[in-house]
């Protein structure tokens, strides 16, 4: 009963992530399935790379985490399957999974070689069925390991940018559903060691425990429940009341 | 292979479902999820008192009904888990469990205690992955029943607002995708007994029987497959026809 | 371990989607549901016909596809189950399943009868729930077999439209999350046989291979991973670029 958890940017409203499906439970019936998003903002590499790295950690070892956010299809850009900490990631090298491979204590990265898997002619368009789910459905049957998925390649992130993190300075990376903006600036949980103010757009906020310690409508910044500085509205929206997106400059103090 | 619904205002967009997903699974990895729905309004907690009390009784017995609307998160809210009529609830007692209660005909009611159940420190800001849906995988699973969770508190509605189900008044308690107006006035199936007639903002529609019996464009007024009193257009939208939502008082006579 | 796809103009927001899997679970728990989509535009009988089509030949020999949109429901349009080149299709005779009749190589078409079903009362409005739910997984457990659903029909198309694939014309059926513009117009994955040029709204683009033969921003066409001619933009969206949308005349020279 491996698991395979799946994240892209396909949306619901087409059939894309039903195929990827049935690629990968053609390869591996008794996998469940556990779908992470499939409504990344089309091509959002660096969120779809934030919640990889936030969420792994509540997955069993052994877990394949399949992965597409592919504005390259079609070009050379490679295919690969990441071991990270005994779980298993599979999906274009294009900044997916950069942060996995900077916080990742073991690590290796195969690249995906199609002939030797007898994936002869993939579409140009749609490696989620065609090569990404085959792969993860045949990872997750035990019937090939990371290794024999092809050569190993040296495993740096594909964009190569700095990792800000630790800081004290990072951005709003993920605006959730309910308007929150989710930054990447990491936070312990021991309330001795955060920081007492964030910085966003002007405004100074005290960091709060919970959305409950503010009069309803207000503004309030916390360490939310993946580790990061997090500014939201209780029982309202940061996104609509500050008019701040993705990108936005958050610092703490 | 227990069934375990879910309902949350969770939406689909950011990965909070598959993580209260895998809290469940990785307690209780045969379970079969079934979504109810994730995309609620944001602290709706009528609509999905609503939907759970209507939908309860498509799922077989021994069901858990994992639900999570939760703006009082963080707070010293009761989570709790509720039996009534031999299917289970797990959630904050907060108004989503408002409906079933009143409708149950054996009910208890059983605070969640965390300490003794081992789970020490859960975040403040997801209690879906950290407390109900361990608690729900737990249940599932066996490995726990429903008076072990807590102490026993008396069973009921935590909003003690009247139910006026039955009075021939209601409203609108949830627009559906169709924009079908769907109050909360329950109808039987019976021809004989229902009521002739259906008042909405000045508007008083015959009860028709399937929506294919007016006009294209036209409105009208039915008892939906949930048994209870629906304002709709045929092939079109009551919400957009008439500018009407959430809310709004409907009668029959 | 019976797949069964689901495909539908239910929406997410509403737990319709849910019930009618439940339905499917009562009857066959060890199912593999598999959701095409549930997001086709309300009635888009067009649409869903159109991915079901293109979709099926990704699944295995006896999968069951159970497909609703359904505006006529409540009306005496038949409940067929259609066998065809070894799947199965469950749902309403309103030209859902026309593409695949027009393909298949061999088929058979039944009608419903609910009353030889057991299924004594359906409500008016929701057959998902009440028939092609429970009809698709008697199917998927074996219980029931396609010539046992009722009487066989001739194996028609029920809109007896004109099927105009293969003539070098056809039309924009879905414009899907990235606002490509898929068209049904089909063509080989053989380049040498692939036409030259798309025309669209006074447009002539040359077949690209892929998304990025073209600079970002830049309109293309190209063969898509269905095997149909599709107009683009990279990282981009040609519905928007185009004002473009369902029904728009395309050809190909």
């Amino acid at each position: 009963m491996t698991q395979i958890t799946l994240l892209s940017d396909f949306g619901l409203v087409d059939p894309f992530v039903g195929l990827m499906k049935s690629a990968v439970l053609t390869l591996c019936p008794t996998a469940t399935l556990v779908d992470l998003t499939h409504d990344l903002e089309p091509q959002d590499i660096r969120g779809g790379a934030f919640w990889l790295e936030r969420c792994s950690c509540w997955f069993a070892r052994g877990t394949v985490h399949l992965a597409v956010v592919d504005p390259g299809v079609g070009t050379s850009r490679p295919g690969v399957v990441l071991e990270a900490d005994q779980q298993l990631y599979v999906g274009p090298h294009n900044g997916l999974f950069d942060r996995v491979i900077r916080r990742a204590r073991v690590q290796r990265l195969h690249l995906i070689e199609l002939q030797a898997l007898g994936i002869a002619r993939p579409s140009a368009t749609f490696h989620g069925r065609d090569v990404f789910g085959p792969v993860a459905g045949l990872l997750a049957s035990g019937r090939l390991s990371a290794q024999d998925v092809g050569p190993e390649m040296e495993a740096t992130p594909a964009l190569g940018n700095a990792d800000r993190s630790g800081q004290g300075a990072g951005e709003v990376v993920v605006v959730d559903r309910f308007g929150n903006l989710i930054t990447d600036i990491e936070c312990t949980a021991d309330p001795e060691q955060q920081p007492s103010h964030v910085q966003v757009a002007g405004f100074t906020l005290a960091l709060s425990r919970s959305y409950a310690e503010v009069a309803p409508g207000e503004l309030l910044a916390l360490v939310n429940s993946f580790g990061t500085i997090e500014i939201a509205v209780r029982e309202g929206s940061a996104r609509q009341k500050l008019g701040l997106g993705r990108g936005t400059p958050v610092t703490v103090k």
